[in-house]
């Protein structure tokens, strides 16, 4: 074999066996066997007759000609001036999914709740703040990152979350993760490997969540809820399970905020049976129309994993969450991630960028107050009917729209009839849970800003 | 509670809790408390004094007020025509490992093996890149990604890999993973899902890699080595390991390339006994002399599973790995991915604009080159040396210098007093393996361009 190295402007390197005793014949026909293989694709540039010729140690006439028959044939293509490439009409066609195409899969609106309005991602400043990390990187930056995240994050980290969210920490208590499955899955692991076999979870929440908690070995016992939230009151009545996970700042999907007496309970609990509290924040940030909901860490930063995500507040695609993790689940902790970490440096230098110059709490700010208007267009299209009833604390990126009993299921499918993509509450229930309500989970944050009229219409057109 | 939100340009989300029935004095409290528990970090910028006066429905003379007396008192601090800011005096002092600080642990000189001359990441190739990434993503580019990793880095890959490494695959056979030992991970996941319960590995290998698959249930035992490569040709006579791993290209660490024969010998088993042949392709885009060797899963696609990373061609930091998956173990790798990636969709776009421009070859190219450099300077130092000797082939970041028998610890201890950072190969044994050479493997592609001189003479002045 044979490596036919092209010039530094060509940008190619090719990996061709050159078979037979004449040199022409041989290397036209290597050719031709790696566009039909597929292994070089249709308009995929060819090296320079130069560097092939110097590569192959044969004569550059001897390449010149071989291009040149092969464009003759149809299997290459030349233009003036240009690099010689594979032609388009040989070969399996790439897949050709450009991004400009819209899914013919996708819904005509999108009214499912679990994602920002990506539009809206400060493209300009992400890339702004990418340009003042790179003047300034290290080199090491782009070497093996600390497994934990880097210091320039976690050191960001821990003073946004103590000014906005009040969580007691330092950035040697933070661990950056990708996303906030990935943050749950390293605490399900630390806590089986501290001995926890069970964790109780809500009556809602994620389905996906239970799931992960469950492929760690951990049992996942049903915490009944109210309309003050997950029942923490009935913790100390139970034995055995060693842990709880939480949606306290705005429970998902029901949207209660968590009282202070249920969050007192659950901390009590924690502190006389050893257990850990996990503290989902997925939307701490957005909160509308009452004060701030501090988080539940602050009550007890020795039993409760802070567990945050940059999904809702910046963007899902980035794959980064973080976890404040607790003193007595750290060598845990730190077992489960092993020895590399996951998340790319560059993107976390530029989130720490970002929080530090104070453009993420302006876009937060920016977002919270489109979604405050969201919400209040929601809520006056429902204004005047009987039958569809907000619920939950004014926050975050979703409200649950309560409708009759035994009409969830045709709204569903009548809005999908009609290009709607909604959820229902049910999918949410824990397979133990008790209560049987009936709601759609509106996922108001989910269509850009030019969508979301047609989309508010689209629900007032289905809903009772 | 209430929220001290500032208004767009100010930066800062305060949480503060301002208590009392003395406004003033309650708003100085809360100010000073934050402080002192490091809610408000040193240099933290305060929200304007209108915006915070309106948040609180406060009157503005009063955060006015507050503000000058916390500046006199030495709590903030405040320019003409600045913001008001966190004194750097008040609270405990951030964490200031900054970027350009050397860090004291590190050695003079390395030449461990593992990572590459990270100096010469083209930063401003990836920011340019990027610029067009951004210039042109759809916005579902910041939505949640396919798992596998996105359809652009995937149909990149795809061409890249069967022209540079006449890789046999399709963007759907593809997985992106967050470097090769995630990949690893996913290989070990989805072939314990198999049934697989051992996993062959090289008499030499890293540690790492083993217990990656120990600590997904499989056993590793131990495959021998000779000067030409792994005896793949014994595994015919062995029974029950459902897989091998093995570094066909570039033997990690010895250096030898797989023989024709063996590689014959290792499809023909996998083909027999429905066996998986995991190819770590670490470093094959790093030849110098010799032709290079293509992949081994070109041999049988269906058998092997291919591993690369852009670990060694790129940077570490960038957290980023391909996986080409035989159609037996596609369904358990799919099941392994679990429901969420962990690569960020930017540095992905990013990656796959780079390799569709050329502008990655160029790199790969560029960085050959400066490696070719560096080997044979490490091959005219020891040159005259009758005990030290250089083997395995020309290629890769890596070159084994053989020692005499019983030196190589103390090789490494005195390199180590000269502030030279050494490994020996002892420390990449099988546990149980049988050979007992003694040799340094020297990673040369670890210094920059600026440091590569100093360290080469200080192996020199260290080697026998």
């Amino acid at each position: 074999m044979s490596e036919l190295a092209a010039e530094p402007g060509s940008g190619a390197d090719l990996h061709l066996e050159v078979r037979g005793p004449r040199v022409l014949a041989g290397l036209k026909e290597a050719l031709r066997e790696a566009v039909r293989s597929g292994r070089l694709t249709p308009g995929a540039r060819l090296p320079s007759t130069r560097s092939l010729a110097a590569d192959l140690g044969i004569a550059r006439n001897t390449v010149v000609a071989a291009y040149a028959e092969l464009v003759a044939e149809g299997w290459l293509s030349s233009r003036q001036g240009a690099a010689t490439r594979v032609a388009t009409a040989h070969g399996a066609a790439p897949p050709d999914r450009a991004c400009a195409d819209p899914d013919p899969a996708r819904p005509l609106h999108d009214l499912r709740p679990g994602t920002p309005d990506v539009a809206a991602f400060p493209r300009a400043e992400w890339l702004r703040a990418a340009r003042r990390v790179f003047d300034r990187a290290p080199d090491r930056a782009f070497s093996y990152p600390d497994v934990r995240g880097t210091e320039e994050l976690r050191t960001a980290l821990a003073a946004y979350l103590a000014r906005a969210r009040g969580v007691r920490t330092d950035p040697e208590r933070i661990v950056v993760c990708a996303g906030a499955a990935h943050g749950l899955r390293l605490l399900a692991t630390a806590l089986r490997a501290r001995g926890t076999d069970s964790v109780f979870t809500e009556g809602y929440g994620l389905d996906l969540h239970r799931r992960l908690l469950t492929e760690s070995g951990l049992r996942t016992p049903c915490l009944p809820m109210d309309g003050h939230g997950a029942r923490t009151d009935l913790l100390a009545q139970t034995s055995g399970a060693g842990a709880v996970v939480l949606t306290p700042a705005h429970q998902f999907p029901s949207g209660e905020v968590l009282s202070g007496d249920r969050r007192a309970a659950v901390i009590r609990w924690a502190r006389n049976t050893g257990a850990v509290v996990v503290e989902d924040d997925y939307d701490g940030e957005f909160r509308y129309e009452n004060p701030p909901v501090g988080s539940l860490q602050a009550l007890d930063p020795g039993h409760v994993a802070y567990l945050g995500t940059a999904s809702k507040s910046l963007a899902p695609g980035l794959r980064l969450g973080w976890l404040v993790v607790p003193e007595i689940l750290a060598d845990q902790l730190s077992r489960a991630l092993g020895e590399f970490g996951m998340c790319g440096t560059l993107d976390q230098l530029v989130l720490a960028e970002l929080l530090g110059s104070g453009a993420y709490d302006r876009h937060v700010r920016a977002m919270r107050a489109r979604y405050r208007r969201r919400r209040e267009q929601l809520s006056e299209m429902l204004a005047g009917r009987a039958r569809s009833r907000l619920s939950g604390a004014s926050a975050g990126l979703h409200a649950i729209v309560n409708v009759p009993s035994g009409c969830e299921a045709a709204i569903i499918g009548a809005a999908e009839a009609d290009g709607l993509a909604l959820c229902g509450i049910s999918r949410f229930r824990h397979p133990r849970g008790q209560d049987d309500r009936d709601a759609i989970v509106v996922g108001y944050a989910t269509p850009s800003a030019s969508a979301w009229a047609g989309a508010l219409a689209a629900l007032e057109a289905v809903l009772p």
